[in-house]
């Protein structure tokens, strides 16, 4: 059981993703100010995790608030510093809301009462997404062939997530019913979430994983060896259009000219009615020594210019289907999407 | 002037490209056997290059022979010793069979004569290889926009071959006729030809270059800012398929999907006119530690499965042209490859 994030009476505690897979260090971060620096510097990613993280950070810096002078501008400015940490991921912004709900619902109550409601309030949105992973699960594994070769890039597993994963969720579920799934992880660079984060999943469960560089896929594909694509998101937008880690979009493309099954796995909380389609998701721009640096040795001629976006967009036509805890939807996704939230 | 390989009077003397861009180290090769293994552990990469440092191992091998007792199976030994290194690249065997043409005419001369006879094509292929990079660049420059935003993939540059480079040739070459070109390199995991050397090459001549990982090419193609792609070959078949560096394949479709013209720059001595189709050609599978250890430090969970195919082969459908020393030829390829060859 890999242990992602945690409420503890010490602080919220994170595995430190930036070191996995050669240390595994937990720490204990005790101000929202801490939670923040941790989803912005990737102690945490993945967004499902980011929004446990969220939740976490807000009810952490209003219980260590010492009175309820100008609570709701102190409470404003708490998720202030949750929001700008980082602009992609939906669950950040729908975290955020949530807890903004159950602080408006207790107006009235006691700083105590408050800080309790929203404490819970965080544990329960970390519960519910093992829960809901485990529907994706089901439902996406449903998908897949009995014995099938299956390519996921990034990592959208149990350390993007509360636990279980969401594309990896697929996967464990598949596995879990019997399947034969032989996974290709993608390296995912700059950050290595698939050679660091994934392989060291798959190869926890002792599910056959096979490393490759982000420009293999393409190979391997052509070969006929990868037979099934499911990623996860950082945010849908209405029409279906998929904003995920940087090279996902390449994944689709590749997957449609080899007419390989092209899946997104997500909670409901990842997809954003309010943003119509990709065209306004922004993307978030990171620091160029993610990709010059490694280990603090400096890969490139010294002043490159670099580029780093950390996420691109998939439109919705390359898309095969997108799968939820409410069930898998297909085009169009316009009218599909808007019926998941009428369930 | 960046000098990739050069003779001298006391061997072989290469820039060692594993240590590039933070060290600037001339090896020097005195016999056949260091030569081999230089190319084989990649001091000296890209199929030109390889197939100059080929013929100057050859040259040196025979120039290193006390006796001419059994010249003709140690001067096979030698070439074996060459052949062995790396399957892929054309230029390598293309090579050897040059060295082997003036072996056979200089049957009945003196050692000496011989020794002097292969030096000077070694040194002959060099220079040559030089003016050809020249020609491919003039022919290159032809097809790009006055104003244009350039993809390369790998390193197809000045050191790729003993100087000029063949894609990176084409962009020098636009340059020099005043062309605003705007190149991307991808950094080409996993041994980071384009951010080591394709970067290196474009700063010392101050041609605006943006570095991006592999993974980002299909983001800047949907946006519009990579306008045509211009990259090398390892090998190209007889019907115009082309093996190059892992990812070229992936980079092809993306040009397909988004428009975007895909040209492949070339020597004839790269085209194996008996190698019918890309099926045919060999893909060399390198060591997996390329893939897990970065400066000696291991990147990923230990003992996860790794594949490590060096290259891919891109289907002549997806090739715009393929530009020569001796001109430009289009689909269909069987037909204008074969021309190449009469003129």
């Amino acid at each position: 059981m890999i242990r992602t994030i945690e409420w503890t009476d010490q602080g919220v505690v994170m595995i430190d993703q930036r070191l996995l897979p050669t240390e595994e260090v937990y720490n204990t971060y005790k101000t929202v100010e801490e939670v923040a620096e941790a989803i912005r510097s990737m102690v945490i990613r993945g967004a499902p995790a980011i929004g446990v993280a969220a939740a976490m950070g807000i009810a952490l810096g209003v219980k260590n608030l010492a009175s309820e002078d100008g609570l709701k501008e102190k409470f404003d400015r708490i998720c202030q510093i949750i929001r700008e940490t980082r602009p992609t991921a939906r669950n950040l912004f729908w975290a955020i809301e949530r807890m903004r709900e159950i602080f408006e619902r207790h107006r009235e109550a006691s700083l105590q009462e408050i800080q309790t409601a929203l404490e819970q309030e965080a544990v329960r949105i970390h519960r519910e997404d093992i829960e809901i992973n485990r529907k994706i699960g089901e439902h996406g594994q449903q998908l897949l062939a009995q014995r099938v070769n299956v390519l996921t890039h990034c990592n959208a597993g149990a350390l993007a997530t509360a636990g279980y994963g969401t594309a990896l969720g697929v996967i464990r579920a598949a596995v879990e019913n019997g399947k034969e799934i032989q996974v290709f992880a993608d390296e995912t660079r700059p950050f290595l979430q698939g050679s660091r984060l994934t392989a060291w999943e798959m190869m926890k469960e002792r599910i056959p994983c096979t490393l490759i560089t982000d420009n293999m896929a393409g190979y391997f594909m052509r070969l006929g060896q990868i037979e099934t694509v499911v990623v996860g998101a950082d945010r849908i937008a209405a029409n279906g259009d998929v904003a995920n880690k940087i090279g996902t979009y390449t994944v689709a493309v590749l997957a449609k000219e080899h007419d390989v099954p092209f899946y997104v796995a997500a909670p409901l909380s990842t997809i954003d009615l309010n943003t119509p389609t990709g065209d306004q998701i922004p993307i978030e721009q990171r620091d160029i020594k993610e990709v010059t640096e490694m280990n603090g040795r400096i890969l490139v001629p010294q002043g490159v210019s670099v580029a780093n976006p950390a996420f691109d967009v998939t439109p919705n036509h390359l898309i095969s289907a997108i799968i939820t805890e409410q069930g898998v939807v297909k085009e169009p996704y316009q009218e599909t999407i808007a019926s998941l939230f009428r369930k």
